[in-house]
């Protein structure tokens, strides 16, 4: 093919990574050979234009790269290689690439820049851009940057900084068009033409009144098959989605999703258009979301860069395996109070593990299925004992069906039938045990207006456990001993 | 505010769906009266008014609804009110709304739908659409489909069923604008004038020659601001990034992401142009991969519809409960080799679920790190032993803390020196056990070509159980007896 399109596939920035890594051997093995070599044989001179022709490959490479591919590859690599490939990046494209990076590399970055190295980085970002980096610049760049700002972007900065990280604020831009609806498209065309540039992912013209009230948008489609004589308040609509500063960002990436919106205007209590909220940053905010909810379930604080310092992987992973630690006590405790029924029917010891680990493997099920339903805001008072008491139903066939074919298996390893109904009812027990706690800890949790997906499992394995034990053991102290 | 712009909160949402059954119940209400009237007061006219009332208030009120609004609705209700509104969504939105709701509760949706309703229904859609309901579909339903199409529709619905469902192909439509680059610009404006209508999300149009290879694309942005005496060929991008038909459908969501894009072209080996991918699609597919995802991880098989049948929830858990059996199992026979020496040292008994335990959770936190690692295509032969190393450092300065910290308590518990120094060294072991089956099952996974999220945690698990007991239990035999 002669064309320049490329498909870019991951194969692609492999190769891409393999490039650089390949540049940077070169480059390091070049520099151990001069140091190694007590008498050089070529001179100093062509030694460092050696050295330079390598970096100078290693730049043309780079420069040729987008931003989110020069991310790709710092991500990928261990912390002195990635600090050797981020200082020969241009610096135009410095700020670019700190916003593509995740939070845990962009640390590692940041920290090796100094004020004005950062300055100018994060003078080319727009507003929304800044206000992104915000939280992991250092102060006084911070306070640098606000200085070189115009009144309108300090101001505009300042109140992306005033709301919540979870709300709609945090992910709008303000680049976009705005027009008067007592025009023609054929003035609007004119003016587009003399703008000489639309911002990014523009599909839609805002249409505001003298107050800044947004009253409707042009869809760029709609400016294109009409007529030029005709008014835009002719053929603008006036039913537009538009989300408040305040909004749930969550609550507009779902509205993004079920209407398939490109960008949507973003309004303030009175109305006045302030910003608009682009489908790439719901994408990002969808990303974000999925990944951070993944990590903490597998007991992880924050995203962790493949490369962190054992010690900093250590504070991330050790909150969780504390938690878990402490509960894991509590069964203890629970087993330790039937140590003396173990010591006559030792099978028990044996036995034990699986009707807690069950219990724990079913309450999960149930608690996955109603914090998704309860992300889909799909639970309502209407029907919310339905499905309470569908979720038992499922508990009770799930308890006789697993705890008579447990107590069977029991029964054929210890030829005891006392032991393989004792196992069958605590199985069936537990499960119901976990059914309920599969339902109320993400309801209650929900109720109170925490985040039902954090620290469930955790909750939930610890009580299944040590209901688990204490059920199977009590069942055993009382009919067998 | 007089305008009419909404914010598409989900409290709005689920007022629609407490309206919805509201108007349900009173529906439900009227004729309970009917039915328990023996004598009936009023005229069977009347009675029949009063039904048609309300009726008709429910059709009003689901006329006005967008087609993912009803989606939404149905979604919530349980199986008997939901068909209920089924029956009365107009004809024309059946489609779209089939479209839009879950798998689980399409096939209850379809499954209450005769041949002629389901033509009806599909028979609106595009080609695209079609394939994408194609599997849900009966048998004879999609015969007479394939029949009521014309050639170019059938070919196209023929080559999207017969690529892999997480290919590219599987996310395309066909509505797209292609134009030659000999034109003007004023040509172009006025070709879209007189076609009077561009298909959604069209952000560019493919530029192509007389054997449809594309050659480029021009933004309408472009399009917008430039002079209309100008070439195409002046103004187009060349660069455009595309895709080829077999292209993983994950790999094109990535790039989406990478560089924010609207929409992209999709070509065959030729480079001749076949369709378009558009953001929301995207936007669809991570939502759904992450959404299995959590499902698997939860050890369901598929998405539950949220009032599927006892039977029916029991088979979509069972897969994965079985295994968990099994694996239960395991553990169980390595306790009993030991069960001689629990009966001597019963405290063994309440220590070993945290050995297990423990070990289950850090082998969790590393391979959850590894498989997002591997699914953001970080892992390369050039860091990979790097990433090894410090992930065991983890492990060994984890097991020692904990160790030492777990070990102490047992020494205070049970006043016992020895078996407090036994399970230090057991906790240690089993740790970098669950690091090692952390880092290697994942990546053995991906180096076989599979997906290394789907049942990594049940198999990570077995084995930190197993060899938690088994290390915890034979150092005490070994050292205790």
């Amino acid at each position: 093919m002669a064309n320049s399109h490329h498909t870019p596939t991951e194969d692609i920035l492999k190769q891409h990574l393999a490039d650089v890594v390949a540049l940077l051997e070169k480059q390091k093995l070049e520099e151990t050979v001069v140091r190694q070599q007590e008498k050089p044989r070529n001179s100093p001179l062509i030694e460092s234009l050696l050295l330079q022709r390598h970096r100078a490959a290693l730049k043309a490479k780079l420069d040729q790269l987008h931003a989110a591919d020069i991310a790709y590859i710092l991500e990928a690599l261990p912390l002195e290689k990635r600090l050797a490939v981020w200082n020969m990046v241009k610096s135009e494209a410095d700020g670019q690439v700190l916003l593509d990076v995740s939070d845990a590399v962009r640390e590692t970055l940041i920290s090796d820049m100094d004020t004005d190295e950062l300055l100018s980085a994060t003078e080319q970002l727009e507003t929304d851009e800044i206000a992104y980096l915000a939280h992991d610049l250092p102060e006084e760049v911070m306070h640098e940057l606000l200085e070189s700002l115009n009144d309108q972007s300090r101001a505009r900065l300042e109140s992306l900084l005033s709301h919540e990280e979870n709300s709609v604020a945090a992910l709008m831009d303000f680049n976009m068009v705005t027009i008067r609806d007592d025009i023609t498209l054929g003035v609007v065309l004119r003016y587009l033409r003399r703008r000489g540039n639309l911002p990014e992912h523009t599909d839609k013209l805002f249409v505001v009144d003298h107050q800044n009230i947004l009253q409707g948008a042009l869809s760029l489609k709609r400016l294109l098959v009409n007529q030029p004589d005709l008014l835009v308040s002719e053929i603008m609509s006036r039913d537009v989605i538009s989300f408040h500063l305040a909004d749930d960002a969550s609550d507009a990436a779902r509205a993004f999703e079920r209407y398939d919106l490109l960008t949507a205007p973003v309004v303030d209590e009175q109305g006045r258009l302030q910003g608009r909220v682009k489908v790439d940053a719901i994408l990002d905010h969808i990303r974000q979301q999925s990944s951070d909810e993944m990590l903490n379930q597998a007991g992880l604080l924050e995203e962790e860069d493949l490369f962190s310092s054992v010690w900093k992987s250590l504070r991330n992973r050790s909150f969780w395996l504390g938690i878990n630690l402490i509960t894991a006590f509590v069964s203890t405790r629970v087993i330790g109070l039937f140590e003396g029924t173990i010591e006559h029917i030792v099978a028990l010891a044996s036995l034990m593990p699986i009707v807690a680990g069950i219990g724990g493997n079913t309450g999960t099920q149930t608690s996955t299925l109603i914090i998704r339903s309860l992300a889909l805001d799909l639970i309502t008072p209407s029907n919310i004992r339905k499905l309470i008491l569908k979720e038992l139903g499922v508990a009770a066939f799930n308890g006789l069906l697993w705890g008579s074919l447990v107590g069977a298996v029991a029964f054929g390893i210890y030829q005891d039938k006392e032991l393989g109904m004792v196992m069958a009812a605590a199985m069936f027990c537990n499960l119901m045990v976990a059914a309920l706690m599969g339902l109320s800890i993400p309801l209650i949790r929900n109720h109170l207006n925490l985040d039902p997906a954090i620290g469930t499992s955790v909750l939930l394995t610890a009580i299944t456990d040590s209901m688990g034990f204490f059920i199977f053991l009590a069942l055993a102290t009382w009919f067998l001993m």
